[in-house]
Order: C-alpha cells, then structure tokens, then sequence
C-alpha cells in the first residue's frame, strides 16, 4: 500500500491539532503516560523493526556513528518511556497569562499562552527523537508531523503507532501524531512547504539537512545551529577552575553543540595557562594561532577555517589574545552564537563579557556545557535555538507556544 | 554620485548596531528627543523634497491614496516628532531581566531582553514611517536599515538625514540609521538576503510586498500581514452593544488591518439584527450568503472568495450562522488569525470562542478596532504581526528584543 500522501497527514494533523489545543491538561498527561507503557510493552516489535532498519544500515555501509545513532537497546526504550513520564511532571504552558492590565477604558487586556498548532520536526537517523519531539510537541499542545530518516522508517513506525495507540485510549484523535512514511526526498521536500499547516517546523540534524532546510522550506523554522563555542580565559582567571572548565568543555562529550570548540586565552597568562591546559587536555588535538604554538611545543596550525569550524570532536582550536576586547572581537567573527564563556574574577569584565558578547548564552566561570534545557532548568529541551527569533538558545515547552491576546470589553468602540 | 552599495550599508549598520546594542537608554532617548528637534527645525527642507516626490508621482498617474499617502504637512512633521518625543519617555526595554532562578548546582540562571542587532524596514510610499520606524527600533537598541518606496525617496533622505544627525550629535554612530538609496528593485531583493546582516526583516505594505518578500527573502522575517477580521454576534448579544460594535468595526478607519472584514450572525437574532444593523450601515456595500440576503432587500451575493477577502473598504461580508460552533468554524476556514471579536452576554459562549478561535488577538463585546498597540498598552506599534512565532498581534519594543541567558557560575563542570 502507497504511503498516505504529505498534504493528506498534513491536512489529518491540523485537524487534530484544534482538538489537542483545548485539551485538558489531564488528557495530555495520561495520553504521555500510556504511550510509556505501550512503548515498554511494545519493547520487543521495537526491536524486531530496529533490527531490520540496522540491518539494512549495516548492509548500506553507514559509520559506527550512524549505526550508534540508529540501533535501539532495551535500556534506550525504557530512556524514551521515562522521558515520557518526566515530560508528564512537568506543568502544563498553555493558559499561562503571560501579563495582563486593563486599560484606561475598562479593556481587560491579557496575553495568553497558547499551542502554535502543529509542529514539523524532520530528524536524522535517532528513532528516540520520535518520542521525544513527539511527547514535548503534546504537552505544549500541538499536534506532530514527524519525517524521519529512511534508515530509521521500521523503528520509528513502530514507536508512532503506540503513541497514536495512547492518544487514542486517552480520547485524543491519533492524528495529533502523525509520521510520514514517504522516505523519498521529494516528500520532504514538499513536508517542509506545508503553508498553512505547518505552524513551526523544527529540524533536528546536521550541517546538510540545515542546508537543505535553508533552501526549501517556506514554512516557519526554529534552527537548531551550529555551537562554535568559545572559553576564555582572562587575565583575572583563577587557573586551576580555567582549567577544569576548559577539559569539561572540550572532552566531557565532544560530539554535542554546546562543547567548547575554541580556546582563547588572555597573553598575560597564556605562558603559565597553555602548557598546562595542553597537558590536561590530552588526547585533544590542538590547533592554534602563532603565539599560542609558540608556547606549546607540536600544536599544529590553525587557520580562519580552523576558528570558523564546530569541530565536534576531540580537536580544538587556540588564540592568545590581547586582552578582553580581543576575545570578544574574535567571537564575534567566528562564533555561532550558540554558547560563550569566560573565565575571570574580575568583575567587570565579566560584566562586560556578558553584555558585549552576542549569543544564545553567555557563561562565567562554568563550562558551556551546561547550556541545555535541562540544566538551565527548562525542564527538557527540544533543541539549542541559534536564531534571534521567537526562541534563542535552549527551548522547552513554552518555545513550542505562541500568545494570543485576549481582549474583554463592555461594549467599548474606538473614538 | 551612484548610492552606496546595499551591502556596504549592511556592513556600516552592523558595526554600529554593536555599539547602539550597549548604549545606555539616556544616550538612546537623547538621540529620539534630538531628532524630533531636527525634523521640526528641517520642516522646510522635509516638505520640500516631499514637493518633488509628489510633483514626480502626480506626473507618473498615483492614485488618490497614494497621493494622501505620500503627501507630507506641516502637521504630519509635527507628528513625526512627537510620534519619536513619545518613544524616548517609554520604558528601555533592553537590559529586562525576564526570569532568573539559581539550580541545584549553584548555577545562577537569567534570561535577559537584548536588542536583535540590525532591524530591516521595507515599506510603502508613507514617509513617516520612516522616523516611526526608526525611532523604534532605536529605542530597543537596534540599528535600523530602511527602504522605502522609490517614489518616496527624497522625502525618506531628508528624513533620514536628520535621525542620523542626531545620532551623531548624541555620540552613537550615525550608521545606526541607513537608507537604501538605490531604488532599484534588485537593491530590494539584495536587501531582503542580506543574511548574516539583517537580524529581522519587517515589511510594511500591502499584498504585493509580502508576496515579494515571501518569494524572494532568506533573512528572518515578521510578517504583518491581512487582516480578514470577523464579529461575531452570538444569540445571547446585548443586540444595541452589538450595533454599535459591528458599526464602529466597519466604519470608523475601514482601510486598516484591525477593521471587521465580516459579520457573522447567530441565526436566532438575525431577523431582529440584521436589517437594523443595515440600516446603520449605511454607505457600507454588504455581500450576503442566502439567509443573510433573505432579511436584508437588495443585500448582493457573497461567494468563497467574498468571505476570504479583506476589502479594506466600506465593504462587509455577511454570513448567518447556526451557532457558536458554526461561528468558530468559519473563522478557522477564512480568518486571517488578525482579530476576531464576539459580542454575547454568555459567559460560556465568550470563554469558548476566546479559547478555541486562533487569532492574534480575540476580543469579547468590543471593537476589533482595539486591536493595536497603543489601545493594548504596547506604548507604540511597529506593526501586528499575523504569524505565530516571535511575535503575534500587535509588535512594540518588547517584539524588537529578543533574549539571551546569562549563567554565573563558580567553576562548576558538568558531571
């Protein structure tokens, strides 16, 4: 049988979407709760269909990266229903009044938070985004349009259909998650084109399928950019926290966005501070401007390309600067505005840090790792927002809501 | 002397806007002050490069509007400077610490409201919206780059020439405030693609703009788009409240976004409402579905497209309706999500329509007309925004920032 045409779920999804959006926050949390089980119960067809969709991967020659991505284990299903329960704990956006006054004229005026309606999220190889994104968009009250990887289609079926399953039982029509089974290109494509049903779609992969995104969607995104993140180390830092940040940064997983990708160093202390960061550093290979290898003895050379790039992996890139306006000149050149720390007991110029630096966060004396939903608080996160609008840095619930204003009069006209 | 190149007048905004980004507010609103002082003392010359774009577009055939439009007075430069005399009294919006909280680790987390950088205007023949504009968006600290009509570019240069005096005499580089001189549609097209560069696009004008913009433009945007307003009079509406409300939607500024569009009627009050609401309507052309006409002699027919359409004249669509639910039914079908006004005296057909209708702005027993800025208590408007990210319904200051987190921490890593 044809796959369900893109427009059809589309049109299926937006039509949930109304009912969801008025849902009771009772029904939200049940229906997060029974997908929990059902993926628990449903563990071993989970794991039949990520079998085949590894095998086929294996067949097609993808990377141990891509295979880790892509293969599901016992312990990862149980991640995804507990995921679900925790987002289940958490309070429900939407009805907040966000502010409220009346006005001169009587007019009570308030902003309410509401549901965007539903919620694109095109997504690479990971099946547990499926539940993730999925379960998040649901709290906030959205309907899901998922379009995951080919590689991945089995997996991610399976995981849809209990969770449509869990609407269902919990009186929420099924298509409040749908999934395009389509795994051709032009159905993404024409997914991320969905004028008018399409509220927000949010692209969760790398540097091609933001290109791809970039160039043909037409409907509204939240990119989940790149993390060039910097540390510096200042004049007035004390050493040995520099340090710990700077390894906890770079090495304590350096696949993800929010690990340090660059090193600047005040050249005050950059004699006593490099040799040392590079020991401790080990295993790091490191990269550097002039100054910064003629402290550290095999440091290879770093060029603008090597400063403009989110290595995500044990390489990272190093400048001795001239002092604070230096680092925060080279920021601004190469960073992507993701995550930028300093290191510094100098109060004002961690004042000025944070003011002068333009990103998502900024960190003093902390590593950038800990720019995340979860740390920062929010509870969980569907992303690392590198864009200025509507949502910037970490998103939760409330960056998968709008407001609508809410206006009560008494028969007021305007004079 | 060709005009400055559109990216080069990128480059100049962008450097100034890291400067404007951490102006102090009494730097900002002295330059707002100075400048109002300026347009009044330049009110000459202002009026008599508007001759020449006036002289040029009466030769070229512009239509009425057009012409009121573009025509500057003595007057209007009065209201330019007061329009900027009452942005500089307004809260800074910048430097707002919208939420903190310290975690379990000792990590002190805010998210503080910053300026967005460069803010891009693209509008229509109105000259004064370039100070209104600009004033704006200099108060949120951001450099403003403008591009206005090419029939109104004298007019935007004197203008523009003494809002970039003023910043200069206030200290802050006169780049925070740049014209695109070249009138040129391509220049046009450059500027909505200056990625990188223009943090925000905001157009201003009718359909054929934000087709343009649709089509053509890869910089993020806020789009204020139709407003295809509705009342909705509800069987249990106070019948003289709801007269005077469908009145004033309609008649008092028909040619602005927040005016109704369309008249929905509860099927058991239409006989008594209707031809008394026709009556009071007088000089509107009303376009009716059948059982509107049936009470209404004389009412023309209106079709799909009637009911999609925003006259933006002293024309109304009107529809009886079945109920509240046919109500909401047919604001989803041809609403805009602008502004959707019931008029009722039951408390739970009001708390339904504002709960289920998707809409920037919902309004019980008052006029759509509300529905701005200044009546909500934005302080000022640079537009009302029609999607659902970033900002929904009408934009101020607030909409211009955007936020970023700031985390103090000391020294901690993450485990």
């Amino acid at each position: 049988m044809a796959p369900t045409s893109v427009a059809e779920l589309g049109r299926r999804a937006k039509a949930a979407s109304r009912v969801l959006a008025t849902a009771s926050g009772a029904v939200k949390d049940t229906t997060l709760r029974l997908a929990a089980d059902l993926l628990e119960q449903h563990r071993s067809d989970i794991l039949a269909a990520n079998q085949s969709d590894v095998a086929e991967a294996e067949k097609a020659g993808a990377s141990p990266t891509e295979m880790d991505r892509l293969r599901l284990t016992e312990a990862r299903i149980t991640g995804m229903a507990e995921g679900l329960r925790q987002v289940a704990v958490l309070a429900d956006p939407v009805g907040e009044v966000v502010e409220g006054s009346v006005r001169p004229n009587g007019l009570r005026v308030e902003r309410v938070r509401v549901p965007l309606g539903v919620v694109g999220i095109i997504y690479e190889n990971r099946p547990n985004v499926t539940s993730d994104a999925a379960g998040l968009c649901l709290k906030a009250g959205n309907a899901t349009m998922l379009r995951g990887s080919s590689s991945a289609i089995r997996s991610n079926m399976a995981i849809v259909a209990c969770l449509r399953q869990a609407a269902l039982k919990a009186g929420l029509p099924e298509d409040v998650i749908v999934l395009v089974e389509d795994t051709r290109r032009e159905a993404a494509v024409e997914f991320m084109r969905l004028e008018g049903v399409i509220d927000c779609l949010i692209p969760r992969g790398g540097v091609s399928l933001l290109a791809t995104i970039r160039a043909e969607a037409t409907v509204p995104c939240v990119i989940d950019g790149d993390g060039n993140c910097h540390v510096y180390v200042d004049a007035g830092a004390d050493l040995e926290m520099a340090l710990s940040i700077v390894v906890n940064a770079k090495m304590q997983r350096p696949g993800v966005c929010n690990a340090a990708e660059s090193l600047l160093v005040h050249r005050e202390v950059a004699d006593t501070f490099l040799p040392r960061a590079a020991g401790a550093l080990e295993g790091v290979e490191l990269v550097g401007d002039e100054r910064a290898r003629a402290l550290v003895p095999g440091m290879g050379v770093a060029d603008d390309d090597d400063f403009a790039t989110e290595f995500l992996d044990l390489k990272l890139s190093v400048a001795v600067v001239d002092g604070l306006d230096q680092a925060i000149e080279h920021i601004a050149r190469f960073g992507s505005g993701h995550s930028e720390a300093i290191v510094t007991n100098d109060h004002r110029a961690a004042e000025r840090f944070c003011r002068q630096v333009d990103a998502g966060a900024v960190v003093v004396n902390a590593s950038t790792r800990f720019v995340d939903g979860s740390e920062l608080g929010l509870g969980a996160e569907i992303g690392i927002s590198t864009q200025k609008l509507h949502a910037r840095g970490p998103m939760g619930l409330r960056e998968l809501t709008c407001t609508k204003y809410v206006v009560h009069g008494d028969g007021q006209v305007r004079g």
